[in-house]
């Protein structure tokens, strides 16, 4: 069987903390990692502080296959994480001589001024190997298992394309959705003898209220379909028997 | 001066991790507290698993005044809140008498049966305060300064609404938002200048594109109002000065 391959992702920005901004990045970044056999096991929030970043990142990148980090990397001052992700591998930040290649290319092409501010964005820790951002220039970067993406989600999304072939994943993670028109407490057992029976398989249940009508979305996720499809088929029919009228969903 | 009140958050569930559930309550609690004069100033998501869920509420409960717990006190298996909750601060998980006549009048009212399920929402660790859930009756609970909330936004932003009066806050946070027509790394240097004649403030720096037009919305915090207002008057005339049509926004 495959190792079972682990990511954390560091969500550095003040305006995250302050309710501003949502996060747009974690469920793309979960949804991503989980079809590459990579299990997102732990997201931390930081605010726009090198003591934070660097504990966070030293912990995560310890304690998981991956790393990634969104945000900080523009031009202004509150963008520090380059600086911080130095400073928790201990090494000096540099300004990356690829990185003013690029940054010069994509300047010339808009006709804006590369001033210091945005030269700033080509410093990155010693021994960095860059990640491409074809949406606006500006590289992300990786030093060891720890990626470094942009905040703005479209860039983010696009640089995180762009590098998934640098991940070894492990198994991929399968899922099989069944709803049914019942509350969580009265199919709390069904679920408890479904998971008894089947090997290997967790059930999410997410209980769900809208336009009048409740019930629950059962999430049976593992790495055997076979086995699944086993678990899917008993669940309907323990929810069946306790009086549901439970439906196996497209997707998962 | 007050003093500053800061807070965490521990965002509880595997469905948040996989994608498959995007939090809403990140940006409420965020919000909430900035206005009671308390600072969030880390999240983390982990998943429902009771190591991950120990480790992160006991860091966080010694590192910051309060901590808000979402999700995991339903009435299924993947439901383990309490239990990790318990087992952080090495106290017993009992039957919560408050909690059990609660849940014994909330199931009365909607004629569903009170099984075993149901009634394990009204396990607590000892010792632990209720709070009051407005919307479903099964209640959250506070053990020193961790609160446990449930996830469904709408339960959740009711506990802790519920609850305000038990936090003492610090100087509330206020905030003046500037937007304008220039890039970040045009405007990069302005906004070192300002900082540096303002004491106690921060600028978030937050580019936006979208509809054709380009431009950062920068936002000013601090506790002193009469320091904001010259702040922002400060950096309008910068901006403009710069070749931009700056204008501060409504509220923040």
């Amino acid at each position: 069987m495959a190792p079972t391959v682990t990511a954390a992702m560091v969500i550095i920005g003040d305006e995250i903390l302050s309710g501003r901004t949502k996060d747009a990045n974690l469920a793309y970044l979960g949804k991503e990692l989980n079809r590459l056999g990579v299990r997102l096991k732990e997201v931390r929030v930081v605010a726009d502080d090198q003591d934070a970043i660097v504990a966070a990142v030293n912990h995560c990148r310890a304690a998981f296959d991956y790393v990634f980090t969104t945000g900080g990397i523009g031009p202004t001052h509150d963008d520090i994480t380059a600086a911080a992700i130095a400073a928790a591998f201990g090494r000096k930040l540099i300004r990356n001589p690829e990185a003013v290649t690029i940054l010069e290319e994509a300047y010339e092409r808009t006709g804006l001024e590369l001033n210091e501010a945005r030269m700033s964005m080509a410093n990155t820790p010693e021994g960095a190997v860059l990640v491409d951002n074809p949406v606006s220039g500006a590289p992300g970067f990786q030093v060891e298992n720890v990626f470094v993406f942009a905040g703005v989600p479209k860039i983010m999304q696009a640089m995180f394309d762009g590098m998934t072939h640098r991940l070894t994943g492990g198994a991929p993670l399968h899922g099989r959705s069944v709803a049914v028109d019942l509350g969580e407490g009265a199919i709390a057992v069904n679920l408890e003898q479904v998971l008894e029976r089947h090997e290997g398989i967790t059930i999410g249940s997410y209980p769900y209220y809208h336009s009048g009508n409740f019930g629950v979305k059962l999430v049976l996720r593992g790495t055997d379909e076979a086995i699944l499809d086993a678990a899917a088929a008993d669940l309907i029919a323990v929810l069946e028997a306790s009086g549901g009228n439970p439906y196996l969903e497209d997707g998962e």
